[in-house]
């Protein structure tokens, strides 16, 4: 068949709501998962990997602010007829490992893994539809001492990849405590978990967004609902005023030390015996942590915090940083949360039938990584190879091979591998590269068997002021000999 | 509603043809990856993640033995009703940045990649919907320089990463070669990109599995067809038997020395100008090598090395293992490929409509870590954690604090998580996580402010040999003082 008009051209563009990463963001990324695996490793917890895709059906349906199934993940349906999704978090893979491997693993079986998750939901700024996740589990345990753990590593882990002390604090609660003063309070009845459950998720959305809403539109949401500046309204969970109070109490009943904390929580919780339980196990955690020499300068009782997800069942927690940065609208804000967690005892019971307690938390990879830059700790761009340029077209397995005896020796090198008929192209491209040093050789050079190695790094500095006495006597060019090629090189790299 | 009967449970499984990776299997395909990418950096390649999730019409179709649309990839239809996918390689992605980002990126461009790649085939054994890739491809030069360095890199990652010299070999060949052989035989006439393009499929393919299929079988399939042992059969490219010898002729034109080989592949070439133009490719590839000291031992020309790929311009590579293993029948044979790559100048024009040279090679990251083990050249399973057990449960606090001590030691370390009313279960646990040392301390030895190390990989030593002499009289169980915790674990982890 003869064609009449070319083929449409496809687009060349990374599909909506996703990202491609470059040169330094891949290597600070990975430099920071490295350090924080290590934390992880020292804790005993073993590394797992599980594939991308799971079967919709074992995913099950957590994502918070999303009702309908199947929303909010990637799915499609498989030749056999099961529909498969890309994973949009840790923890539910994790639940199914856990069940799927239950006669094998360890228990309890703690576990770390990281990788990138998918949401499908609504591309906006700052909101991308793949993201990465370090997550660090412990299943098969049902003590407190557990949850301590994750909350003291994750402490740990803020702090070795570079969150000085005093910059963070993870904050503790636990759902028993609001379930305790809910039920005091005769609101949403908590005993029976099958009731009320779309109210309560409105309850501990609202709750999760106090730092944004403030406490009036927390109350609104307690009520009967919110308008947003857009217009928006979000259906709000039907408390009464009083009722809502009570929650408000709750949310507002951190005191100066964790001890008068636990006090005040006691007060709400009245007779309620899940909520008295929350109040000891607290007061264990607190113990615990204190004994490991984790104090209220890292670790704090708060509970204002009760995290949006619906299947957390005792304690939560999350890791906020306290150091203030600009807004888009360059006002100063904290910089908020960037890793959070807690217990959920019936994740793996959903596919067993038998409860499988479990706790951990996820830090949101790249919330971490934008703090550690707004803090000045990345180092930037990985320094550019030496680039060997073409001066003579035949004379390429030469240059080829000063560029092997550099890399023999560890430094990163290379040929220009671009149209060599342009030198000042291949000037622009060592400087694009980052280049610290050129290494020149024309046939001049080559008869007199010498090299030029140019000094871009001081060139740029000499471009930008020529006069300054330290580079007087420093040239930004020198002749070596070729056999002293990469001795040469590195006294220059040195300097 | 009152619910008659609970929710059908969901299966706890890895879906159909995924896997999942626990502990030393992430660790030591992470150490391996480090190592290839350490080499690649020193190259001068730059890391690039791009989103696993890719438009289909970008992705485009170049997945070998796959005919139909979106055959292959697993898609589905995005809301705006863009077709999405998951990424078949690590190649397609890398085109559809080369144009996207064609003003910023530096020319040439030098990238490596790493990390999951996924296909839509049926599941078998040995046979998985994702795995891991690791590539490194050079976009914008025409250079065969840009060729031989790949091939020298991947020399330098196979050694890097464990593979002796000796034990593998890449072999170098270049369908320009190939299509001067047709083209003087006047065999599916190569001038013409568009004609023949599925019986050029075939005969690739067929010279690619020229391993596994012998001469004949590939001659059959040069001509008209080949029946397998299952009885289903393979349409054929269609070549006459003359036809057939000459593309046979340039498979086994491989010579005692690549001078000649060359000297042979120019004989079959004629008088094609594209045949000689890609004899002088190879070459001067030969010679860029020569010029770094890669000779024979590790590279070679070999015209019976094609890749099934139809994408590739000019020079192909591909990495082989030389030592032999048992396959699943215990039957000898050589390990085979584990890399392959080549010259690909079309598959960003397929965006701009403007040439752009570019070669690359993509390592099977699950094949090379299969080498590795076969070889005993991984390390096996990660040190355990030291295990602090649990003798008294009020004293968790205690318990957590010596654990505390030991990882500010540096010290993989971890308290029993579990129920600890049966200490045979906590012994057991510790065996089962590879525990050199669990820490005793009861009640008596509280008070007298001792622990009690036991030494568990002594222990399982003596447990196999009590006799012998080495170990008389070493004992496998000692009483240290609390204070001295530390310094005891890190003499007994030194033993």
């Amino acid at each position: 068949m003869a064609q009449d008009k070319p083929a449409r051209r496809p687009r060349a563009e990374t599909p909506k709501g996703f990202r491609d990463y470059f040169g330094s963001d891949v290597t600070e990324r990975k430099a920071m998962l490295d350090a924080i695996t290590g934390v992880y490793h020292r804790y005993g917890f073993d590394p797992l990997e599980t594939s991308a895709v799971e079967t919709v059906e074992a995913l099950g349906k957590f994502l918070p602010d999303v009702d309908r199934p199947n929303e909010g993940v990637f799915a499609w349906q498989d030749e056999d007829a099961d529909w498969l999704a890309l994973r949009y978090d840790l923890t539910a893979p994790l639940a199914r490992v856990a069940a799927q491997y239950r006669n094998d693993l360890p228990s309890p079986y703690r576990r770390y893994a990281m990788g990138p998750v998918w949401r499908n939901e609504k591309p906006g700024p700052g909101r991308f539809r793949q993201f990465y996740q370090c997550d660090a589990d412990t299943v098969g345990s049902a003590s407190v001492a557990a949850d301590a753990e994750i909350c003291a590593m994750l402490s740990d882990a803020l702090e070795t990849v570079g969150i000085p002390r005093g910059d963070y604090v993870v904050k503790v609660n636990n759902r028993k405590v609001l379930n305790g003063v809910m039920e005091v309070a005769g609101v949403l009845d908590p005993s029976d978990p099958a009731r009320f459950v779309e109210e309560r998720g409105i309850v501990l959305r609202a709750i999760d967004k106090i730092d944004r809403l403030g406490d009036d539109g927390v109350r609104a949401l307690l009520g009967t609902g919110r308008k947003d500046d857009s217009g928006d309204f979000t259906k709000g969970a039907g408390l009464s005023d009083a009722q809502a109070e009570v929650v408000m109490g709750f949310v507002s009943a951190k005191r100066d030390t964790g001890a008068e904390t636990c006090a005040r929580l006691r007060e709400l919780v009245g007779a309620s015996v899940i909520g008295a339980e929350g109040v000891d196990e607290l007061e264990s955690i607190a113990a615990l942590l204190a004994a490991q020499g984790y104090g209220a300068d890292r670790i704090v009782l708060d509970p204002g915090v009760v995290r949006g997800l619906g299947y957390y069942t005792g304690p939560v927690y999350e890791a906020e940083l306290t150091f203030e940065i600009l807004d888009e609208k360059g006002r100063k804000r904290q910089f908020g949360s960037v890793a959070g967690g807690g217990r959920y005892d019936d994740l793996v019971k959903r596919f067993t039938g038998q409860a499988v307690p479990a706790t951990g938390v996820s830090i949101g990879v790249d919330r971490l990584l934008a703090a550690l830059r707004a803090k000045g700790r990345l180092g930037g761009e990985a320094a550019g190879p030496v680039v060997v340029t073409v001066m003579d077209r035949d004379r390429m397995a030469d240059y080829m091979g000063m560029v092997a005896e550099l890399r023999a020796a560890g430094i990163r090198a290379e040929m220009y591998l671009g149209n060599p008929k342009n030198f000042g192209n291949q000037l622009k491209y060592a400087d694009k590269r980052g280049s610290p040093i050129a290494v020149i050789q024309g046939g001049n050079e080559a008869e007199t068997g010498v090299v030029i190695l140019k000094d871009l790094i001081l060139g740029a500095k000499i471009a930008v002021s020529a006069t300054l006495e330290e580079w007087k006597d420093r040239p930004a060019q020198v002749e070596v000999a070729r056999a002293d090629l990469v001795a040469a090189v590195q006294r220059m790299l040195a300097q």
